[in-house]
Protein backbone atom coordinates (compact mmCIF):
# COMPACT_ATOMS: atom_id res chain seq x y z
CA UNK A 1 0.00 0.00 0.00
CA UNK A 2 1.31 3.46 -1.08
CA UNK A 3 2.03 5.79 1.90
CA UNK A 4 1.14 9.29 2.01
CA UNK A 5 0.64 10.82 5.26
CA UNK A 6 3.68 10.12 8.03
CA UNK A 7 2.71 10.44 11.54
CA UNK A 8 5.43 11.24 14.15
CA UNK A 9 4.81 10.23 18.05
CA UNK A 10 7.82 11.00 19.86
CA UNK A 11 9.32 11.15 23.48
CA UNK A 12 9.99 14.62 25.09
CA UNK A 13 13.38 15.78 23.81
CA UNK A 14 14.24 12.87 21.21
CA UNK A 15 14.04 15.37 17.51
CA UNK A 16 11.23 13.97 16.64
CA UNK A 17 10.09 17.80 15.60
CA UNK A 18 13.04 18.28 13.52
CA UNK A 19 13.31 14.37 12.19
CA UNK A 20 9.98 15.39 11.34
CA UNK A 21 10.49 18.32 9.20
CA UNK A 22 13.67 17.08 7.84
CA UNK A 23 11.88 14.42 6.49
CA UNK A 24 8.83 16.73 5.07
CA UNK A 25 11.40 18.84 3.30
CA UNK A 26 13.32 15.96 1.78
CA UNK A 27 10.22 14.62 0.68
CA UNK A 28 8.70 18.09 -0.62
CA UNK A 29 5.49 17.39 1.86
CA UNK A 30 3.84 19.51 3.91
CA UNK A 31 4.36 19.25 8.15
CA UNK A 32 1.97 20.16 10.72
CA UNK A 33 3.01 20.50 14.46
CA UNK A 34 2.52 24.19 15.21
CA UNK A 35 0.77 24.49 11.80
CA UNK A 36 -2.01 21.80 13.71
CA UNK A 37 -2.38 23.89 16.63
CA UNK A 38 -2.74 26.99 14.61
CA UNK A 39 -5.66 24.64 13.00
CA UNK A 40 -7.14 23.51 16.09
CA UNK A 41 -7.22 26.86 17.55
CA UNK A 42 -9.34 28.70 14.65
CA UNK A 43 -11.49 25.60 14.96
CA UNK A 44 -12.21 26.04 18.39
CA UNK A 45 -11.50 29.26 19.98
CA UNK A 46 -8.88 28.40 22.54
CA UNK A 47 -6.03 30.20 22.27
CA UNK A 48 -2.80 28.56 21.12
CA UNK A 49 -1.51 28.30 24.40
CA UNK A 50 -4.10 26.39 25.84
CA UNK A 51 -4.39 23.79 23.64
CA UNK A 52 -0.68 23.20 23.91
CA UNK A 53 -1.13 22.93 27.49
CA UNK A 54 -4.54 21.11 27.68
CA UNK A 55 -3.74 18.39 24.87
CA UNK A 56 -1.05 16.92 27.12
CA UNK A 57 -2.48 16.56 30.53
CA UNK A 58 -6.26 15.75 30.04
CA UNK A 59 -8.06 16.32 33.10
CA UNK A 60 -11.08 14.60 31.50
CA UNK A 61 -12.33 12.03 33.98
CA UNK A 62 -14.83 10.30 31.38
CA UNK A 63 -15.03 8.83 28.04
CA UNK A 64 -17.43 11.13 26.32
CA UNK A 65 -15.13 11.96 23.36
CA UNK A 66 -14.01 8.94 22.81
CA UNK A 67 -17.94 7.58 22.21
CA UNK A 68 -18.46 10.76 19.98
CA UNK A 69 -15.19 9.57 17.96
CA UNK A 70 -15.91 5.70 17.78
CA UNK A 71 -19.57 5.61 17.92
CA UNK A 72 -20.55 9.37 15.74
CA UNK A 73 -23.84 9.69 18.93
CA UNK A 74 -23.57 11.94 21.53
CA UNK A 75 -23.91 10.66 24.94
CA UNK A 76 -25.76 13.07 26.98
CA UNK A 77 -25.09 12.26 30.52
CA UNK A 78 -21.89 13.27 30.11
CA UNK A 79 -20.54 17.10 29.56
CA UNK A 80 -17.07 17.34 27.07
CA UNK A 81 -14.41 18.94 29.25
CA UNK A 82 -12.35 21.94 27.23
CA UNK A 83 -9.69 19.02 26.51
CA UNK A 84 -12.42 16.83 25.19
CA UNK A 85 -13.69 19.16 22.72
CA UNK A 86 -9.96 19.93 21.64
CA UNK A 87 -9.64 16.50 20.74
CA UNK A 88 -12.76 16.55 19.35
CA UNK A 89 -11.41 19.48 17.09
CA UNK A 90 -8.30 18.04 16.44
CA UNK A 91 -9.50 14.95 15.15
CA UNK A 92 -11.45 16.47 12.83
CA UNK A 93 -8.61 18.63 11.83
CA UNK A 94 -6.32 15.68 11.21
CA UNK A 95 -8.94 13.50 8.98
CA UNK A 96 -9.56 16.28 6.60
CA UNK A 97 -5.91 16.94 6.01
CA UNK A 98 -5.15 13.57 5.79
CA UNK A 99 -7.88 13.05 3.06
CA UNK A 100 -6.51 16.70 1.08
CA UNK A 101 -2.49 15.93 0.93
CA UNK A 102 0.46 14.20 1.44
CA UNK A 103 2.08 15.37 5.02
CA UNK A 104 4.30 14.90 8.39
CA UNK A 105 2.30 14.81 11.27
CA UNK A 106 3.97 15.45 14.52
CA UNK A 107 2.06 14.34 17.69
CA UNK A 108 -1.32 14.54 18.84
CA UNK A 109 -2.35 10.55 18.74
CA UNK A 110 -2.34 11.40 15.14
CA UNK A 111 -1.78 7.68 14.42
CA UNK A 112 -4.48 6.53 16.70
CA UNK A 113 -6.78 8.98 14.71
CA UNK A 114 -6.10 7.98 11.55
CA UNK A 115 -5.54 3.95 12.81
CA UNK A 116 -8.06 2.99 9.78
CA UNK A 117 -6.50 4.08 6.73
CA UNK A 118 -3.99 2.20 5.33
CA UNK A 119 -1.96 4.84 3.67
CA UNK A 120 -0.18 6.26 6.97
CA UNK A 121 3.26 5.24 8.11
CA UNK A 122 3.68 5.69 11.85
CA UNK A 123 6.66 6.42 13.42
CA UNK A 124 7.42 6.47 17.05
CA UNK A 125 10.80 8.20 17.77
CA UNK A 126 12.73 7.58 21.51
CA UNK A 127 15.81 8.54 22.61
CA UNK A 128 17.65 7.38 26.32
CA UNK A 129 17.62 9.82 29.16
CA UNK A 130 21.27 11.71 28.41
CA UNK A 131 20.67 12.23 24.91
CA UNK A 132 17.19 13.92 25.40
CA UNK A 133 18.45 15.85 28.34
CA UNK A 134 21.45 17.73 26.09
CA UNK A 135 18.86 18.37 23.38
CA UNK A 136 16.32 19.62 25.50
CA UNK A 137 19.04 22.49 27.23
CA UNK A 138 19.90 23.24 24.33
CA UNK A 139 16.84 24.39 23.04
CA UNK A 140 14.55 25.21 25.89
CA UNK A 141 17.59 26.13 28.43
CA UNK A 142 17.74 25.47 32.56
CA UNK A 143 14.37 26.20 34.28
CA UNK A 144 14.24 25.85 38.34
CA UNK A 145 12.92 21.80 37.80
CA UNK A 146 15.89 19.63 37.67
CA UNK A 147 16.15 18.22 33.74
CA UNK A 148 15.53 14.34 35.00
CA UNK A 149 12.14 15.66 36.59
CA UNK A 150 11.37 17.52 33.80
CA UNK A 151 11.62 14.75 31.40
CA UNK A 152 9.86 12.38 33.71
CA UNK A 153 6.85 14.73 33.97
CA UNK A 154 6.40 15.70 30.14
CA UNK A 155 6.87 11.52 29.86
CA UNK A 156 3.99 11.20 32.37
CA UNK A 157 1.49 13.77 31.07
CA UNK A 158 1.95 12.24 27.18
CA UNK A 159 1.39 8.79 28.78
CA UNK A 160 -1.78 9.60 30.13
CA UNK A 161 -2.83 11.97 27.62
CA UNK A 162 -2.48 9.24 24.73
CA UNK A 163 -3.80 6.02 26.73
CA UNK A 164 -6.92 8.36 28.00
CA UNK A 165 -8.27 9.24 24.48
CA UNK A 166 -6.76 6.06 22.40
CA UNK A 167 -7.56 3.52 25.30
CA UNK A 168 -3.31 2.19 24.37
CA UNK A 169 -0.35 2.69 26.09
CA UNK A 170 1.93 4.49 24.64
CA UNK A 171 5.47 3.92 23.41
CA UNK A 172 4.66 0.38 22.50
CA UNK A 173 6.35 -1.29 19.01
CA UNK A 174 3.28 -2.65 18.49
CA UNK A 175 1.08 0.67 17.62
CA UNK A 176 3.45 1.81 15.37
CA UNK A 177 4.77 0.44 11.61
CA UNK A 178 8.74 1.81 12.24
CA UNK A 179 10.24 2.96 16.17
CA UNK A 180 13.36 4.44 16.08
CA UNK A 181 16.23 5.81 18.63
CA UNK A 182 17.56 9.05 17.92
CA UNK A 183 20.16 8.99 20.50
CA UNK A 184 21.78 5.17 19.42
CA UNK A 185 21.15 5.72 15.57
CA UNK A 186 21.53 10.01 14.95
CA UNK A 187 19.08 12.05 13.96
CA UNK A 188 20.52 11.92 10.41
CA UNK A 189 19.93 7.93 10.56
CA UNK A 190 16.37 8.53 11.26
CA UNK A 191 15.45 10.72 8.58
CA UNK A 192 17.28 8.95 5.94
CA UNK A 193 15.33 6.02 7.14
CA UNK A 194 11.62 7.22 7.18
CA UNK A 195 12.27 9.12 3.90
CA UNK A 196 13.24 5.43 2.05
CA UNK A 197 10.42 3.44 3.98
CA UNK A 198 8.06 6.29 2.55
CA UNK A 199 9.89 6.71 -0.93
CA UNK A 200 9.83 2.73 -1.47
CA UNK A 201 5.81 2.52 -1.09
CA UNK A 202 5.17 5.67 -2.87
CA UNK A 203 5.36 7.00 -6.10
CA UNK A 204 6.94 10.11 -4.79
CA UNK A 205 6.38 11.97 -8.61
CA UNK A 206 3.03 12.99 -7.50
CA UNK B 1 30.03 3.92 15.47
CA UNK B 2 30.24 1.14 13.69
CA UNK B 3 27.68 -2.07 14.04
CA UNK B 4 29.13 -5.50 13.64
CA UNK B 5 26.11 -7.50 15.74
CA UNK B 6 22.60 -7.76 14.84
CA UNK B 7 20.03 -8.98 17.85
CA UNK B 8 16.22 -9.57 17.10
CA UNK B 9 13.77 -9.72 19.75
CA UNK B 10 10.18 -10.69 18.29
CA UNK B 11 6.89 -11.67 18.90
CA UNK B 12 6.32 -15.21 18.18
CA UNK B 13 4.74 -15.30 14.66
CA UNK B 14 6.26 -11.78 13.57
CA UNK B 15 8.68 -13.89 11.29
CA UNK B 16 11.75 -12.39 13.21
CA UNK B 17 13.66 -15.41 12.54
CA UNK B 18 13.25 -15.50 8.97
CA UNK B 19 13.70 -12.00 8.79
CA UNK B 20 17.31 -12.48 10.65
CA UNK B 21 18.47 -15.13 8.16
CA UNK B 22 17.81 -12.93 5.46
CA UNK B 23 19.49 -10.41 7.05
CA UNK B 24 22.31 -12.50 7.75
CA UNK B 25 22.34 -14.06 4.11
CA UNK B 26 22.56 -10.67 2.58
CA UNK B 27 25.00 -9.31 5.14
CA UNK B 28 27.52 -12.56 4.62
CA UNK B 29 27.61 -12.81 7.91
CA UNK B 30 26.63 -16.23 10.94
CA UNK B 31 23.26 -16.48 12.20
CA UNK B 32 22.34 -17.81 15.58
CA UNK B 33 19.05 -18.93 16.24
CA UNK B 34 18.77 -22.85 16.28
CA UNK B 35 22.88 -22.88 16.32
CA UNK B 36 22.89 -21.12 19.71
CA UNK B 37 20.62 -23.62 21.29
CA UNK B 38 23.18 -26.40 20.09
CA UNK B 39 25.94 -24.15 22.27
CA UNK B 40 24.21 -23.88 24.86
CA UNK B 41 23.08 -27.37 25.16
CA UNK B 42 26.66 -28.09 24.95
CA UNK B 43 28.07 -26.12 27.20
CA UNK B 44 25.51 -26.66 30.02
CA UNK B 45 24.40 -30.64 29.10
CA UNK B 46 20.42 -29.83 28.91
CA UNK B 47 19.13 -31.30 25.90
CA UNK B 48 18.16 -28.80 23.19
CA UNK B 49 14.71 -29.19 23.51
CA UNK B 50 14.84 -28.57 27.07
CA UNK B 51 16.94 -25.35 26.53
CA UNK B 52 13.43 -23.98 24.28
CA UNK B 53 11.20 -25.01 26.95
CA UNK B 54 12.94 -23.52 30.01
CA UNK B 55 14.15 -20.79 28.58
CA UNK B 56 10.91 -19.38 27.61
CA UNK B 57 9.23 -20.06 30.79
CA UNK B 58 12.04 -19.90 34.10
CA UNK B 59 9.98 -20.80 36.92
CA UNK B 60 13.02 -19.05 38.62
CA UNK B 61 11.65 -17.49 41.95
CA UNK B 62 15.07 -15.60 43.02
CA UNK B 63 17.56 -13.59 41.17
CA UNK B 64 20.59 -16.04 42.13
CA UNK B 65 21.59 -15.47 38.27
CA UNK B 66 20.61 -11.57 37.43
CA UNK B 67 23.17 -11.12 40.44
CA UNK B 68 26.11 -13.44 38.81
CA UNK B 69 25.90 -12.06 35.45
CA UNK B 70 25.73 -8.34 37.13
CA UNK B 71 27.93 -8.43 40.38
CA UNK B 72 29.99 -11.40 39.23
CA UNK B 73 29.73 -13.05 42.58
CA UNK B 74 27.95 -15.75 43.77
CA UNK B 75 25.58 -15.70 46.64
CA UNK B 76 25.34 -19.20 47.84
CA UNK B 77 21.95 -18.10 49.68
CA UNK B 78 20.34 -19.13 46.91
CA UNK B 79 20.26 -21.94 44.68
CA UNK B 80 19.93 -21.45 40.88
CA UNK B 81 17.31 -23.30 39.08
CA UNK B 82 17.76 -24.97 35.70
CA UNK B 83 16.80 -22.06 33.85
CA UNK B 84 19.35 -19.98 35.74
CA UNK B 85 21.80 -22.11 34.57
CA UNK B 86 20.57 -22.24 30.88
CA UNK B 87 20.46 -17.87 31.48
CA UNK B 88 24.06 -17.99 32.58
CA UNK B 89 25.55 -20.36 30.15
CA UNK B 90 24.10 -17.97 26.96
CA UNK B 91 25.33 -15.14 28.67
CA UNK B 92 28.36 -16.25 28.08
CA UNK B 93 27.96 -17.98 24.89
CA UNK B 94 26.50 -14.68 23.30
CA UNK B 95 29.22 -12.25 24.67
CA UNK B 96 31.79 -14.96 23.53
CA UNK B 97 29.82 -14.91 19.76
CA UNK B 98 30.05 -11.01 20.26
CA UNK B 99 33.37 -10.75 20.94
CA UNK B 100 34.54 -13.34 17.77
CA UNK B 101 32.36 -12.27 15.31
CA UNK B 102 30.00 -10.55 12.95
CA UNK B 103 26.92 -12.19 13.34
CA UNK B 104 23.11 -11.99 13.28
CA UNK B 105 21.47 -13.36 16.89
CA UNK B 106 17.51 -13.86 17.33
CA UNK B 107 16.44 -14.09 21.08
CA UNK B 108 17.41 -15.23 24.14
CA UNK B 109 17.60 -11.72 25.66
CA UNK B 110 20.94 -11.40 23.68
CA UNK B 111 20.05 -7.24 23.33
CA UNK B 112 20.05 -7.23 27.54
CA UNK B 113 23.17 -9.57 27.41
CA UNK B 114 25.03 -7.43 25.04
CA UNK B 115 23.72 -4.22 26.69
CA UNK B 116 27.04 -2.98 27.24
CA UNK B 117 28.35 -2.98 23.68
CA UNK B 118 28.09 -0.14 21.18
CA UNK B 119 28.20 -2.36 17.66
CA UNK B 120 25.14 -4.19 18.15
CA UNK B 121 22.37 -2.91 16.28
CA UNK B 122 19.32 -4.26 19.02
CA UNK B 123 16.47 -4.93 16.52
CA UNK B 124 12.26 -5.70 17.84
CA UNK B 125 9.57 -7.61 15.40
CA UNK B 126 5.99 -7.29 16.13
CA UNK B 127 3.40 -7.51 14.02
CA UNK B 128 -1.00 -7.98 14.66
CA UNK B 129 -2.64 -10.96 15.16
CA UNK B 130 -3.57 -11.50 12.00
CA UNK B 131 -0.77 -11.67 10.48
CA UNK B 132 1.16 -13.55 13.20
CA UNK B 133 -2.05 -16.02 13.63
CA UNK B 134 -1.17 -16.67 9.20
CA UNK B 135 1.91 -17.41 9.80
CA UNK B 136 2.18 -19.86 12.95
CA UNK B 137 -0.79 -21.65 11.03
CA UNK B 138 1.51 -22.00 7.50
CA UNK B 139 4.54 -22.71 9.68
CA UNK B 140 3.20 -25.23 12.59
CA UNK B 141 0.06 -26.15 11.53
CA UNK B 142 -3.04 -26.15 13.94
CA UNK B 143 -3.51 -27.64 17.20
CA UNK B 144 -6.06 -28.24 19.96
CA UNK B 145 -5.90 -24.73 21.18
CA UNK B 146 -7.26 -21.50 19.44
CA UNK B 147 -4.45 -19.48 17.55
CA UNK B 148 -5.61 -16.80 19.52
CA UNK B 149 -4.47 -19.01 22.84
CA UNK B 150 -1.07 -19.68 21.42
CA UNK B 151 -0.25 -16.19 20.53
CA UNK B 152 -1.20 -14.96 23.79
CA UNK B 153 0.52 -17.74 26.19
CA UNK B 154 3.48 -17.50 24.02
CA UNK B 155 3.58 -13.45 24.70
CA UNK B 156 2.91 -14.00 28.33
CA UNK B 157 5.89 -16.48 28.46
CA UNK B 158 7.97 -14.67 26.89
CA UNK B 159 7.36 -11.48 28.36
CA UNK B 160 7.83 -12.93 31.90
CA UNK B 161 11.19 -14.81 31.01
CA UNK B 162 12.74 -11.26 29.76
CA UNK B 163 11.55 -9.38 32.38
CA UNK B 164 12.47 -11.77 34.98
CA UNK B 165 16.68 -11.76 33.66
CA UNK B 166 16.66 -8.17 32.49
CA UNK B 167 14.35 -6.39 35.23
CA UNK B 168 12.57 -4.41 32.14
CA UNK B 169 9.32 -4.86 29.94
CA UNK B 170 9.50 -6.16 26.70
CA UNK B 171 8.29 -4.86 23.51
CA UNK B 172 8.91 -1.41 24.58
CA UNK B 173 10.18 0.74 22.18
CA UNK B 174 13.23 2.24 24.46
CA UNK B 175 14.63 -1.03 24.60
CA UNK B 176 15.51 -0.81 20.73
CA UNK B 177 17.69 1.24 18.12
CA UNK B 178 14.89 -0.14 15.64
CA UNK B 179 11.62 -1.63 16.27
CA UNK B 180 9.67 -2.85 12.58
CA UNK B 181 6.14 -3.81 12.32
CA UNK B 182 6.32 -6.88 9.52
CA UNK B 183 2.81 -7.18 9.62
CA UNK B 184 2.42 -3.72 8.11
CA UNK B 185 5.86 -3.39 6.13
CA UNK B 186 5.88 -6.98 4.91
CA UNK B 187 9.49 -8.73 5.51
CA UNK B 188 11.33 -7.86 2.68
CA UNK B 189 10.40 -3.85 3.83
CA UNK B 190 11.97 -5.09 7.49
CA UNK B 191 15.26 -6.94 5.82
CA UNK B 192 16.15 -4.07 4.00
CA UNK B 193 16.05 -1.56 6.38
CA UNK B 194 18.03 -3.40 8.60
CA UNK B 195 20.14 -3.93 5.78
CA UNK B 196 20.90 -0.80 5.15
CA UNK B 197 21.30 0.55 8.78
CA UNK B 198 23.51 -2.04 9.74
CA UNK B 199 26.06 -0.88 6.28
CA UNK B 200 25.59 2.41 7.05
CA UNK B 201 27.58 2.25 9.95
CA UNK B 202 29.52 -0.01 8.55
CA UNK B 203 32.31 -0.75 6.34
CA UNK B 204 31.21 -4.14 4.94
CA UNK B 205 34.30 -5.18 3.50
CA UNK B 206 35.65 -6.84 6.41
Amino acid sequence: MNKRIITISREFGSGGHSIGKAVAERLGIGFYDQALIEKIAAETGFSEEFIKEASEYSNAKNRFLFNIVVNRSLNDRNEPTPADTIFFAQSKVISELAEKESCVIVGRCSDYILRDRKDCLNVFICSDTEDRARRILKRYGNTDKPIQKRIEDKDTRRRIYYSHYTDRPWGIAQNYDLCLNSGSLGEEVCVNTIVSMFKSSYDISR
